[in-house]
């Protein structure tokens, strides 16, 4: 049977928010492979504590490549950079300890995230053969809708997800329901008129922090900030998503 | 303690899609509340599955009311119409039977299902007192990128979510990578480039008769609409959703 590199996806932040094949998957194999951005990562203890809770396979640890982010103008070459770096210290370990693996990703594989991409990578190196799946997980934009007990759009109208980067083209292009991610400086802060849009917005969403707000941009701004700050504290990081809707519909 | 009304997120077909915590609500309410399309409904059976396997609350179907989806002319009075006879059907039984109820949402309740708002409309109604909650589940969507092993979008860009009805929208609004859900006709095999567009397509997914089919759209539209018609025959209904994302990009 040929060796299996799983990509589970493992929700958001509560492990229970984990799906019964994710869990099953984890207990499946030999260890499990999860980048470290420095020896004391909060989210490399949580990742912990879901394998105790799953079969209890070894954590490898591995020290997450620098990632070059101050370089806006070749945005897309600095990410490719990075996922090459990753592949190869990933490589590394599949290359040492034999064996069936997983990587655990936050939220969803399908969204923002990294590894479908550095795994598909490490398969075309050709160094180490083996067949690879990935299993879905819930996505911190799916809590932020189930606390804002919303649906992501009104009746049959379309949804963008885009990054806190893109969402002025998102406006221009004419959206009017926007998931945004990845947004470590608060686009929606800027738009040129806050008072057309509702906003629900949650940061450090499923975990003890979690804090959730929502009403008219213009009107929770601030309360937004102070929260995030909240959030920031209390975790010693802060992930916020939100979801902005235009006033009325123009369609 | 208040009477308790949950919106469960079940995932899209395998019942080992579910989460811990969705499992969990299933097994802590007295009933679930199941619309029933036909006496013999597919998809009402499913349900009863995973009550059975999550504490086996009773499941109490509920005949789903009459919509009229020949009005295009009129789309969301439609949709609100039969919103209000769900709200009116379920209120009824929760007038009847006291206690906690789940409704139990195939994929998650954030995309186009109208739980949320027919659950908002009982509550608003006042007949029936009570506190609600959502969970969130794996949606389709979900299903169909871990299937394909991709990511929804390249690195960094936005995905439209939209409808069959809505996808030539999204197109000339300039949307590049378009996942498209509830499209009943293949709308996407009316595109005016077909060769343009690379199709990630799937149906019945997380089911025995889940199928799939990748590759340009204008090589891969026959093959669709064959595999289409296998799932319907196998499964007895078809549901499928796709991602198309624009060849190149333009951004």
């Amino acid at each position: 049977m040929s060796r299996r590199i799983r990509i589970v996806g493992i929700g958001s932040g509560h492990p229970d928010q984990i799906t019964l094949e994710a869990a099953a998957a984890i207990a499946s194999v030999d260890y499990v492979i999860a980048a470290a951005k420095s020896p004391d990562d909060p989210l490399l203890e949580a990742r912990r504590e879901i394998c105790r809770r799953h079969g209890n396979p070894e954590v490898i640890a591995v020290p997450d490549p620098e990632r070059d982010r101050m370089d806006p103008a070749d945005y897309t070459g600095a990410v490719t950079h990075w996922h090459d770096a990753r592949a190869a210290a990933y490589e590394q370990v599949l290359l040492e300890r034999y064996g069936d693996a997983a990587f655990l990703v936050w939220g969803d594989p399908m969204l923002y995230d990294s590894t479908i991409r550095v795994v598909e990578r490490i398969h075309e190196r050709g160094n180490v053969h083996f067949d690879w799946d990935v299993l879905p997980g819930i996505s911190s934009l799916q809590v932020l809708a189930a606390r804002h007990r919303i649906v992501l759009h009104e009746v049959g109208q379309p949804t963008v997800i885009t990054t806190g980067r893109r969402l002025h083209e998102a406006i221009a292009d004419g959206a009017e329901n926007i998931a945004v991610m990845l947004d470590a400086h608060l686009a929606c802060a800027d738009l040129a008129e806050p008072a057309q849009w509702h906003l629900w917005w949650g940061a450090n969403l499923a975990t003890p922090a979690e804090v959730l707000v929502a009403g008219s941009l213009d009107s929770v701004l601030p309360r937004v900030r102070r929260e995030r700050e909240v959030a920031k504290t209390a975790s010693g990081w802060v992930m916020d998503t939100y979801l902005l809707r235009r006033r009325g519909s123009r369609r």
